[in-house]
């Protein structure tokens, strides 16, 4: 482990303050801003105490891409394969982001305003500016930017109990991926149920700097008695319950359909990757991966083997206490893709067995 | 400081062993790839040395945008302010790359193949996300993508002595910013005489990740009697020779007016920015600005003053042993930008006097 230089080209966040006062033990960098890995004395004890309790994330760093104007319907319906047609004002969608090869260039949340201004809650990569250069190629009237926009986790089992008492008991009729507009200190704010870990919970669409302080203060004092905890994204957690990291689990060199996304490719409308999409049926597929013995860090990629022959690769591992597994996510030819295929990953501490799994640990 | 976790997300490069061997003490990262930030005990001691014998640095993060094909001259010349017509095929060009507003999308180096190809040696950011927003919107026949070539420099006033023991005295004649085709171990490489520092050298362009320790590796068994030694853009040096770091220095709400890049900007063509850089007069810019009292490191945006009213920012900042200065990069208003106004800047450990220069200290 190596130290990392801040800078302004890596981004503090408006709830910096408020990490490192929390003792953060590591950072990565996502959308040229910090983004926290761990806190507690090792990643297992963020993992058991965000399955039982509840922690305040700073995600600031899955920066907004507002695409805002008459032009933007027509925008989003070019660079989106998923059908947006029947998307409520309050909805946030799931979308895999595609170029003319069909390649995925970010799998954002997109966040529906009105029919003429979405923001998408960006994956680690600069999409804005694919976005910018098509509205530019094409001189649409839309204008594309990265609004002051810095989301706020709330995760895990008891998010409904904590966020209750800071936001109101509004917050538990919130649906699945549906967000309401709830008061903090005399701004509103995007509330939305949504997260990126399997234990339930919110993303607050902090829109003002100088509300990060107050804001992470207020859910730490309101949490003490559930022991509410700073954290962030868990590597195990996510790892056992499939979500795909981009830039990780799956690249512009991998289709939606390779990622497992198929059922969000549903877009009936003519969007800049179609052709290029039905042109590249998947040959290999996201998976779930047992591997046997210990396992280092995955901080590279894992080559995978059957019969000497390399059938795939493995991306994200972490041991897994609750399922007793190195569980992993990889992306496996179709020769060995079934259910039960026996494997070897390559990992940098040598070959280790596994095998396919038919579904990821939830 | 606080520890850094890789992952696939945050890549590795072909050199990152010899980095870890040699003792790096942090790194930061860019283009979604680790890049050391130093090596000594601090930046004083790299700063020195590079100013007096020579140092190898991993910059693999100055990732290529490959961009070949029919349409490649069509679609350079939409994006590139500055005139390439004559351009030659062994040169490399500064450019500032904007989008339809004059805002500045990145900074790269470009290295010309031929009048087909091209890569783009970036900054930090997505830029080939824009170039293929564009060609994708337009249907330009051009391939667009990020090649394995992982740049590696030799830098400071020993450079062309090392450099001519591994690859014969042929890059003592590559003149500044243009580059010869040099063979190791059987590949020609493209080296280039350029580089991230106002101390001299060259980068050589590794397209062959399994060649890369043992390029490494040669050129420090090489310069062993020149006290070569691993290093990496060193903030003081850069910040005294006031080379512009894109996303800290400037960003897109700047035009290359105010990122003091005007002279790279003359193309008579019709490129993309062309009408909303020319609405857009410089009213502040880029300026070298001594800064008074003791310094904290510049971890975020700095704001500037003058009698109470906001006139700029710094950006980018380090006290300069060799000049005796707190050496600073900042953007101020015209109001101000004369050499010798006097300016206030706000650190995070309080006010500072400082004075706008009339150059940078090289």
């Amino acid at each position: 482990m190596y130290s990392i230089t801040a800078s302004r080209r890596v981004r503090r966040t408006p709830f910096t303050a408020g990490v490192e006062a929390a003792g953060v033990k590591g950072y990565t960098v996502y959308n040229h801003m910090l983004l926290p890995t761990r806190f507690g004395h090792d990643f297992v004890d963020d993992y058991h105490h965000l399955k039982r309790h509840v922690q305040v994330w700073d995600v600031s760093c899955e920066r907004q891409v507002s695409i805002k104007g008459p032009d933007t319907a027509r925008l989003m319906t070019m660079l989106s394969p998923r059908d947006l047609s029947r998307m409520a004002d309050d909805q946030c969608y799931y979308i895999p982001l595609i170029d003319r090869d069909g390649g995925m260039l970010n799998d954002p949340v997109a966040v529906r305003h009105d029919a003429n201004h979405y923001w998408l809650s960006l994956a680690d990569g600069d999409f804005l500016q694919y976005a910018l250069g098509v509205a530019d190629a094409l001189g649409l009237d839309v204008t594309i930017d990265e609004p002051e926009v810095s989301p706020l986790a709330v995760q895990g089992p008891k998010a409904d109990d904590l966020m209750a008492r800071v936001f109101g008991d509004a917050v538990r009729e919130i649906k699945f991926f549906r967000y309401k507009k709830l008061v903090f200190e005399g701004r509103p704010l995007i509330v939305a149920r949504s997260g990126w870990s399997k234990q339930g919970g919110f993303e607050i669409y902090l829109d003002d700097p100088q509300l990060g302080m107050p804001l992470w203060n207020r859910l730490f004092a309101a949490g003490e008695d559930l022991h509410v905890r700073a954290g962030c994204p868990n590597l195990i957690e996510r790892v056992e319950g499939g979500l795909l990291s981009f830039g990780n689990d799956m690249t512009r060199e991998n289709t939606p359909y390779e990622a497992g996304l198929t059922r969000f490719v549903n877009s009936s409308a003519d969007y800049l990757g179609k052709a290029g999409l039905a042109a590249r049926p998947a040959r290999k597929s996201i998976r779930a991966i047992a591997i046997d013995g210990e396992i280092p860090p995955c901080d590279r990629l894992w080559h995978v083997y059957a019969g000497g022959a390399r059938v795939g690769q493995v991306t994200s591992a972490a041991y897994s206490p609750d399922f007793g597994v190195n569980a992993a996510i990889g992306m496996v030819a179709r020769s060995h893709w079934d259910a039960g295929s026996k494997i070897e990953v390559e990992t940098q501490d040598g070959m280790r067995n596994a095998v396919v799994q038919d579904k990821f640990w939830i």
